[in-house]
């Protein structure tokens, strides 16, 4: 997954970009980048690491001028990792193009098959490359068309930022499966991930950039294309279920709230008699609040989640083993002895953390565990972007939940259904829940929708 | 304020201790060390930063034998920060003596005075060298007896472990100021400052190590020293109100539930009409949870912590202004819209954060504000090893509450008295609570008990 | 300038390479990289600095495979350097081509703006990428006759050492301006810049790679190809007079040879009297033994060099001023007082820093300096690779000797002509000499050899 | 060994103090140190690595005031290194004092001994630690007592910088072993381990600061002591052999004409037929300079110097074995091919690397290769602060010239003797050789001079 911010016209458009890529901080934790242009030179840093590692002030004074847009990534480990790190500059025919890129194309093996027959060279794994050959390949002038080209060639999702040397232009899938979002600070413009950027830097949410726009920003204004045929929104339910911050305003509803809400959900759907709610932090906690309220229970933190997780934990080779969970969490055993607890989780991916946490709540004492995922079960893996594992390593795609309870050693387990979870979220949106049903709704190449096949990755 | 680990007899010695430091890092994120011996050679490594960037793999590996003991310190800044940091080691007449010290000694600058009038030289700007002397000096062969004659001299705080190449020597002031605990893994024996330790190596929480105890532990076994005259126990009850980890069990209690129960308590001296609790992340959380279920109101996470904060954060120098709390919050609008609001603290101590955080949930729209601080006013600074500021810059010791409820623009303002908190924490204790009463246990060199001076430190 | 080494078939092709770069080192500072395969994946490393900083073991472990290439590399400062460091690894229509690059392009620019204007995207500023574009491109599925095709399209100076999963592949252009030689190493192949490293890993020198050969190493042996039309060699005479190492055998001669036949040939052509010799250290030392040797005068060492010379000098800004060559030479008092001394450098380029290596001697009390320069004036800069300035920097290209003469405050100077340096060296070999005729080899787009232009780098 | 630098009344004392380290860099690679102060606070920096590589512009910028010290220090391996680099800052009781040192004491370890018998602590093993102790127990209030009487116990090689908050200090052993000179840089003092230091900053040397001399340099100007008896001066003659820079004046001597006296002196003793002379370089340069003019050969650099040899060099593990020499020297074919070559060194320590040279040059087609050595065979280890080995691994405290000729793999080996170093070296002077005679001037504890023994160094 990953975050983006960019910024136009602001004296100090690099800092803004900065303070934006922490606030997004938890959509990728592996590399950062931001590149600035003063109108004539593009000034460029990418690293590995924590954006408040990454950028001392030196750095980000060396970043100069008053248009920039940031990046941060998380992925699997690769070969040239510093090589895939975005923002991604090109020189092509009309000058310099720079992108950043949230989301993932499912056509892109397909197109940079078709590319590199005719001579293309890539040299990343980025399916971001593609975009910037499709543009730069299209003979038109204009580089909205080249891009309105470029975007209709590709499937998949992506919420992305262009930079030119005096040009902001942000575009969004028709689907608008990834979030963006359009702020302003005083004469500035701020395109964005979640709007948590803009509470930190005080800028104003003025709306989404919506499904299937193109907009461009530049001192002449804003401008927007629909260069699309409109689509049925499908706007990505995990974000509200995980991968969002829960301050931030999603698809037209706070996620704190949306969480919240499957909780009581939950609690309508699988209610039982227990002492004690508890979340697994910090995802778990508003699910958690809602299915206490729900069921009228006292909910408590009996997992204390250490703050200073580095990176790179090194496990002792002889002696002790399976950390696992326990460098990130503890359980307290005063508020769980004896108790019959609920523990809420936001979703069982390959079932060991939960079996592991499940483990070291009964050495605390718990008495009962009842495990309640504000979630259906994972069936599907996501091809648009979360780096959710293959059908093979979800266990829910091969297993019963009453396998999954075994496993994971709960007394009992519940899911949220995905009726219910329809019926929780805004009626007034379409999201995509592919992960839960498999129902696609991007069409992969010569497949039908809904019939979904693992993509070999390039 | 600094947090210790020592183990004895384990063959991967560093690599507990490195554990121990990490679920210690809450205790002090500067700098951290830990030296090792394996009978023969002692091995070092101590720099500035957290455990997990400062001890890769090599290192540790570096760190050999069976005995080890580290450290982590929080410090404010001087001029040779690495100079001070621990473990520190010397070489005295009968060997090699390493340490590792938590606490704070009020007559250090006395006895430090003292000695290098006779010719003594100092390295650092550690109180901890002050008993390094006194133990090298004193004409006696056996190192307990030094080290008994050395505490004897000293007046304050302390925590130590001390290793010499064979031994691993532990020792509390006796008043307990500061926890220790002893833990037991398998063949190996633990010392740590907080039994959240223990949690995460899987030892078994033997005893505390008792205040004014010095225990020996050998190839022999464990042996037992209380060279002091009795003293009333005076624990720090500012390690259950704030320092320690939730999860630990210190003094006899668990700190959630202390800090729980504390929640009750001000609920019962302060209640108010309210919509909604939600606790300044994450040190009030339990007490949120107490007034809460006092009172019978929901409690939510209102206030959403930044996990991602690190250590040199870059403010923007023209534009933006004033982020101080916002780097770490964000007020969730949805849940504070519209309401009355209790936000629970642990302590206000100049009082500018919270006028911070008052602002930003008034501006997410809360109605009413009610704060509740689960302590008494902090009148008084700390000279046993928490870093407070001086009474000077303490609000509370020279504004009554309602100028200081003015200042934070709270509606309404509550503290748990002094009696109260008192009898919520265990009868069978008997706290420090000097930085609420000036009732300092531990006299100051040439002054009667309570009526304490700031010590010049040097 | 660069170096190259590329090892095929040895078990630490990367420690080979590390070694290769170690002793090319003095054709780049600036950054390093090895790019080394399995047969499956590849794995790479790139930084800046020098070589013996930036590849400690753990990285060259990492560094698989029994085939790699390697890069060191100088250049003026850049935007975005680390993007322009080599190796540089594509994927295409026919997998992964990697290559390491010395030499330059002069018609690079006129085939970028043909390839962007037919829609290629250019992600560094290296002239290396139109080559692998152009490999990329043509319609042919063997991959030497890709690269013979490429390489008939641009023109210039080029050694190149191509690597895909199984193949290395060396290419040299048909003037054979940069050296390139082949070398054994028991089972493995070797082709690397110069001789010195084949001295240090203790290889076999084979044979230079020929100009205009493409050389494909594979598990089947060696097959060499010679697409190009024969040309008239034109290797760098600067290789000889400055750039290579004189332990290196260029071009069929050692350079260390030819420095020293100079300095005879300079003695001839400007004989003085004079009490002693002197080398500007270290390129200096062959010459000034020639002239030295020829006159029959003593030569010393009057300047010694200081070999701890660090990269980012820090200059005192307040008192101390113009350090420049103070910082690398220091002039022997007792060697140089009230003699008349020949100093002896290789070239002057802006005749700053003659300017103060004779104020240095003057202040150490010679009577008399007579500057003899082994090489003609440097009137026309290089187009080939080498970081001459431009003709508007070069003091030769618009002072008269004598006006150099007086701004280096010299006694005398006299310069090789540029007819005895070519009855200097070899008589079999024909050299590029533009450097001091202004007759360049190779023609630049759209304009008559020897009619050079500033060809705009992009 | 070490060098040292102290800077009085410089507005950029820590600039200048850098400068000097940089220029003292052949005196010590491994750590590098400054202490500075504005008269108030003292600021430090010390590190491992080379100088220019620890002090960026930052730091330097952080090192205040008028008033700094430096060092650079070489040491064979330990287990807490930075532990053990210089400057030294203590706190006693008249105050902080700083101090730099080069030399060795010889009787350390018996003062150590008995310091802590009463009650020192040792934070390092340094002998400079027992210069500190002496000083601080020294019951008198005038520091320049106290330095004297701490000098009066120790015995050894010690040229010192001593810095307070407003003077700099500089005393030198009564023998004067190690070179120690005073420099004025406008209203500045300098003092500085080597004269080279001064032509680096354009100091103006003053003269030396004469053995057995305190030197006091304040606010009131210089004032001088000498508390000890005199005593016959022995400069250490290896100074001249092989450690100080060839462009210093020492002892009253330029180094590079003492090194060419000697190779001189050896070409009488040591004649032989021979084509051509080539130095082992950098040392060797001038000896060899000398031993062609007497007997009228041709010199040559026959060996070329690596000059980017980093610290860390990784030799490959399993299939090139033995660089060792390789790393840094390459023999030059052309020059040595058929002939009769004398190859001039300034020592054989173990004699493995001349064994590795002459093996080299012989494969490079040299027909006889005769071995000169500018100094007597080193019979004997040096106790005041040269690292050369125990005798045990000097090769010529046990093996006959004729057994190292074999060994070495020689046509001839010779040497200087003894006397002719004596004539050879100014008659003025008196020199410490008893790393040639075993002649030690100065006793260890307990034992009559000229007898010495290893001492046990803690």
């Amino acid at each position: 997954m990953c975050g983006i911010i960019g910024v136009f016209n602001h004296p100090e458009a690099s800092n803004i970009s900065y303070l934006g890529l922490y606030a997004l901080q938890h959509r990728g934790q592996e590399s950062g980048g931001i590149i600035s242009t003063d109108g004539n030179e593009f000034y460029s840093h990418k690293a590995m690491g924590l954006v408040s590692d990454i950028f001392p002030k030196e750095t980000i004074d060396r970043l100069k001028g008053n248009l920039a847009i940031g990046h941060v990534r998380y992925s699997t480990t690769g070969a040239s990792l510093l090589n895939n790190s975005q923002p991604f500059l090109i020189n092509y025919a009309h000058g310099t193009l720079v992108v950043a890129h949230n989301g993932n194309l499912v056509n892109a093996e397909e197109i940079k098959h078709d590319l590199v027959s005719k001579g293309a060279i890539f040299q990343s794994s980025m399916d971001t490359e593609v975009i910037m050959h499709l543009i730069a390949q299209y003979p038109e002038e204009s580089l909205i068309e080249r891009i309105a080209y470029a975007l209709k060639r590709v499937s998949g999702a992506y919420s992305l930022l262009f930079m030119t040397h005096d040009r902001l232009i942000t575009a969004r899938d028709p689907h608008g499966i990834r979030p963006l979002v359009l702020g302003r600070l005083g004469d500035s413009w701020v395109v964005a991930s979640e709007t948590c950027v803009f509470d930190l830097i005080e800028a104003e949410f003025v709306r989404e950039v919506e499904p299937g726009e193109i907009l461009v920003i530049s001192k002449k204004g804003l401008k927007s294309y629909h260069p699309f045929p409109p689509r049925k929104p499908a706007n990505c339910i995990f974000e509200h279920i995980y991968f969002a911050r829960p301050d931030s305003v999603l698809f037209g509803d706070t996620v704190y709230e949306i969480r919240k809400e499957l909780g009581r959900v939950l609690a309508r759907e699988h209610p039982v008699e227990a002492d004690i709610v508890i979340p697994v932090p910090d995802s778990g906690i508003p699910a958690a609040i809602g299915y206490a309220q729900e069921l009228n229970l006292p909910w408590e933190m009996g997992l204390i989640r250490n703050h200073y997780v580095g990176r790179t934990f090194i496990e002792p080779s002889q002696s002790i083993r399976h950390f696992g969970v326990k460098i990130k969490l503890n359980a307290v055993r005063s508020v769980l002895e004896g108790k019959r607890v609920v523990v809420i989780d936001d979703s069982i991916v390959r079932g060991t953390t939960s079996r592991k946490i499940i483990k070291m709540i009964r050495a605390a004492g718990a008495r009962e565990i009842h495990v309640r995922i504000s979630s259906p079960p994972t069936d599907f893996p996501c091809y648009y972007g979360i780096d959710t594992p293959t059908r093979m390593e979800l266990i829910a795609s091969s297993h019963s939940v009453e396998d999954i309870r075994r496993y994971i050693t709960a007394d009992s387990l519940g899911y949220v259904t995905a009726r219910a979870l329809n019926d929780a979220v805004d009626a007034n949106h379409s999201f995509c829940d592919a992960c839960f049903t498999g129902k696609y709704p991007i069409r992969f190449p010569g497949i039908e929708s809904g019939q979904p096949r693992q993509p070999t990755l390039f």
